[in-house]
């Protein structure tokens, strides 16, 4: 079966959602930099007159998108004055999955406009227009040639399904007792895993270069390790990455970037306070996949159970790093 | 102050729910030759050769947008394969305002995506791509010349807002009892009605003049007279609204066409079941906007007495008929 029918972050502005808790914060702003140089790059190499068409793959809701899409606006701002060319509207679209909570975003967008326009609104109009295309990132998403920029941010680890062969011949789970490797995960577990990321990994750049148009530039932002639980999920490392985009084709790779964020809060001395604040983001994230697979009664305990865990960890000072991978890809095309 | 913040259908699935109910779908169903036959002349005009760019203005959510989507697309692919052409991609989006449950919609489309498809899903992918577009029509919503079809059923008679002079200098409401124009309506309640609606409309045909492609055709389908309650809502006539074309000036008229629909269930007999249906029906739609205005604890036994009443109307065998305007418009450019 595959994950898209039931995976996506928790919904609304509840304590425990995905709105009011995701590191991906800290992780857009370390990674902004990067994102600011391909766009740097992508102007410098010549501007549609009309418009510039940007797509968020696995956008999710609340304020990390519109992060993403204010820094880039304001990039394409700043790089067309410049240069003092005339600044293209910007057609974009948020990507995730059907289930994704859009009408969050949406309201989230529309109550925050005048901000991503800057003053430039009420003067001669929008310039940003902003779209939901729900879809998986495994399928098409947009028509042929279409897109000048696509950024991603802690997506394509999601897999498609959860690997096949992670139960033996006559049926019996290879993994037992646990849902992701771990340290005493049987070798084809890993395998199952890896070959699950190669084919899934090869299929988004495949269906992106479709989408892409020549010379248009790919953001990606990967995880690359924080070894909690998880199904449908991988992360890969550097060089997994690399060789899944250089079998494929497509693309150039025109940065790679590794680093690590303590993902505690760093202002917050009290360890409890600073293990539920770990433990609600990861909660944010896993809690819609864990429900669907384990049932809802199970939720509090486990979560309970696990920020116990999780401040015990950061008591023994331990820290809780989460490494991470930042990608920018040319489509290839004319130098 | 204006009614995007407000102004909605009924959400979700419940039994007075907008996707459970509403009228559109027959009027939908009357006006498919003449949205058959926009797309016609538009295809006969000459197809872009990669991606079809279609707005559905006023989209709401459940399965009426989805069955416009479907007419245009059925009919792009018929005349594609009379003419002998290749069939563009077709890049679809569904606007509505921020409040629209744009979450249902998405919902409804995948679950019906092969339906859509029809056979080409899975043979070379997906070929008509789905988009949310967040926003009010009294705005720019897409860039610059990016449009080649406009559709909107049923949404342009809703106002950007009250219309201001209702109320008398010393600040007395001077259509006191009433939330719409009624037979005994002081003259000055229908001209500020009919002003607004010139500015309103003004505006929404010069926003889809930038916004459409020159040659591009629009295709409105507009509710004449529904004498029931409403508030920032005007029925224009065909004079009124032919007026308004004209002297904006960016479209000529290519097909205009009225036509009556007795709204109550045919097939219904039973005169309670009947006007029970009706009665939903205008709920689904009013709702929101009584429920904001008024409070939520009316609501019930609002809707009650406005179903005795409209049962006593159809016991008296009176029809419920709503009229209705079918406009294509064609963006002027080169003939």
């Amino acid at each position: 079966m595959g994950v898209k029918e039931f995976l996506r972050m928790s919904n609304g502005e509840r304590d425990t959602s995905y709105a009011q808790n995701s590191f991906n914060r800290s992780v857009i702003s370390t990674a902004k930099p990067i994102l600011e140089k391909a766009i740097e790059d992508l102007v410098n190499e010549g501007l549609p007159s009309n418009v510039l068409t940007i797509a968020d793959l696995g956008c999710a809701f609340g304020p990390n998108t519109f992060t993403v899409i204010t820094t880039i606006k304001r990039k394409v701002e700043k790089m067309c004055n410049e240069l003092g060319v005339k600044q293209p509207e910007l057609q974009v679209f948020l990507n995730d999955l059907p289930g994704n909570d859009f009408n969050s975003t949406f309201k989230f967008f529309f109550k925050n406009y005048q901000q991503l326009e800057g003053e430039r609104i009420g003067e001669d109009g929008k310039k940003c227009f902003i779209a939901g295309a729900p879809g998986s990132f495994y399928e098409r998403l947009f028509p042929l040639n279409s897109l000048h920029l696509v950024h991603s941010c802690y997506s394509a680890h999601w897999l498609s399904r959860v690997p096949p062969g992670l139960t033996s011949e006559v049926g019996i789970p290879i993994n037992r007792g646990k849902i992701y490797i771990s340290n005493t995960s049987p070798s084809p577990v890993s395998k199952a895993y890896l070959e699950q990321f190669q084919e899934d990994f090869t299929s988004f750049i495949k269906l992106r270069s479709k989408e892409l148009i020549l010379n248009a530039r790919m953001g990606l932002i990967e995880e690359e390790k924080l070894d909690s639980f998880n199904v449908p999920y991988y992360t890969a490392s550097c060089e997994e990455i690399q060789e899944v985009i250089d079998k494929e084709g497509s693309f150039d790779t025109k940065q790679l970037v590794t680093f690590a964020l303590d993902i505690g809060d760093k202002e917050e001395t009290n360890m409890q306070v600073k293990g539920g604040k770990v433990a609600k983001n990861i909660r944010s994230v896993s809690e819609p996949l864990i429900s669907h697979h384990f049932g809802h009664e199970i939720i509090e305990p486990l979560y309970e159970k696990f920020t116990r865990l999780v401040i015990d960890h950061m008591v023994k000072k331990l820290p809780i790093e989460l490494v991470s991978i930042a990608i920018t890809l040319q489509r290839k095309g004319w130098k």
